[in-house]
């Protein structure tokens, strides 16, 4: 069973459609594709030699490992709604308890790719896969097929997987809002984004090559009240960016007093 | 008098080392070099040979342009203790008026590279250059020395400029310190930073090629409140991260609401 290990893909999301295909490159049979969206179901299913279902009644026990890439707010409607008795299950999100997935099949558990994956762009070639299962078997499985993923195949609890879930917002979802409010302060004042890109990419080279911790430069680090008073007279009429400005601000002055 | 412009450098820290080094490489005369610790206005005055003074009273008249590249709140002394009349004189801070000098000579204005320069690093070979003052002449004398430093010199008012200051606190220091905050949660459940990587570089990535407005993910963008919440208890005996988790959430949830 090992060396074919068939695979349903639930969910035709950007993760799906990235795990279905890429599995499918890896030479997995994918045995069907479910979207309640028929035409997401058909197109993912076209592109890796699958079935289409738009129904979970009609998801089959023909697979091995049933792999759920839905939004996490989706899961107990799966959970209560899926009965796959002896099967291997498992969900992908970085939040939910190994476990969410007991009610579909006691052989369940979490491989959770951690990285943003897109319509638009192509798929990113590198990212961690972090499994886990109390099953030891189910984790064996998991394992093989991230493996056939990734590289960096982690095997984390579920606190450390829900904690590298809160790393993963503080390292792309929050920092991409704070680009996004610095694109539109820009544009107001009628500059443009791209004017950003040499720090950014600099502030990236050096996160990547030295410990974060380490690097904090600016007027909060240096407790520079007066820059700090300026930028908040500049954006006194945006309260959204002032609770965030505010916010980080006190936190590095912390951070900064703890330090030394 | 243009083609050798002799400049004084006034502040041997990250920035001053760094234009102190370019000008001279790039053919200007360093005249002198200015730090109160003897040792760092020597070991610049050095490496482009210059003369090494450390009382602001033994800056010379000699020099066509006195760079001034010190933190925000050393300006007001140098404002008050330094004299230069007819010299053309420039400080280099995002967020100080372009006349903070006026006081030092009439013939003053601001040369702000928007860089993250740090001792230990290669300085970064791109940056942008914002030249602001209200005499031409001035202005003109600046953007020649600029243009001398980087390819990407802006002439920028008061306030654009200060825009484009909190743009580079949410670019680079803000960004940073979310890295630092998520290493520091990462090794306290035994895992690295490491981790992350591959995330933050295509977060990077797509933020150089899409607009940052367009391109949001995560739990607050889909109102995943279930997400949200277990984040929140993951965190809640940190109540500085937790500041910062409710201020940026609540702003992704807000820009939402504006979108749609």
């Amino acid at each position: 069973m090992e060396d074919k290990l068939r695979v349903t893909v639930v969910g035709a999301g950007n993760l799906g459609t990235h795990l279905g295909l890429k599995l499918h490159a890896q030479g997995f049979p994918i045995e069907q594709v479910f979207s309640r969206k028929r035409a997401k179901a058909k197109s993912l299913a076209d592109r890796c030699a699958a079935k289409s279902v738009t129904a979970l009644k009609d998801i089959s026990s023909n697979a091995d490992l049933y792999l759920v890439a839905v939004p996490d707010d989706a899961l107990p409607a799966i959970a209560s709604e899926l009965t796959l008795k002896e099967k291997v299950v498992a969900h992908t999100s970085g939040a939910a308890p190994s476990d969410a997935l007991a009610e579909v099949s006691p052989f369940c558990g979490v491989l959770y790719p951690m990285q943003s994956f897109t319509r638009t762009a192509e798929s990113p070639s590198e990212f961690v896969v972090a499994v886990n299962s109390e099953i030891e078997t189910v984790t064996k499985i998991l394992t093989k097929v991230a493996t056939a993923l990734s590289d960096n195949v982690l095997h984390l609890n579920d606190e450390q997987r829900l904690t590298m879930h809160v790393a993963a917002v503080l390292v792309n979802n929050f920092p991409n809002h704070l680009y996004a409010i610095a694109e539109g302060l820009l544009n107001e004042a009628e500059m443009s984004f791209d004017i950003m890109k040499p720090l950014l990419q600099e502030t990236t080279r050096k996160a990547l090559s030295e410990s974060p911790i380490l690097t904090q430069t600016g007027p909060a680090k240096r407790s520079d009240f007066k820059t700090i008073q300026a930028h908040l007279d500049l954006i006194k009429n945006k309260p959204a960016l002032e609770d965030i400005y505010m916010a980080i601000t006190e936190s590095i002055i912390e951070s900064e007093k703890k330090r030394s």
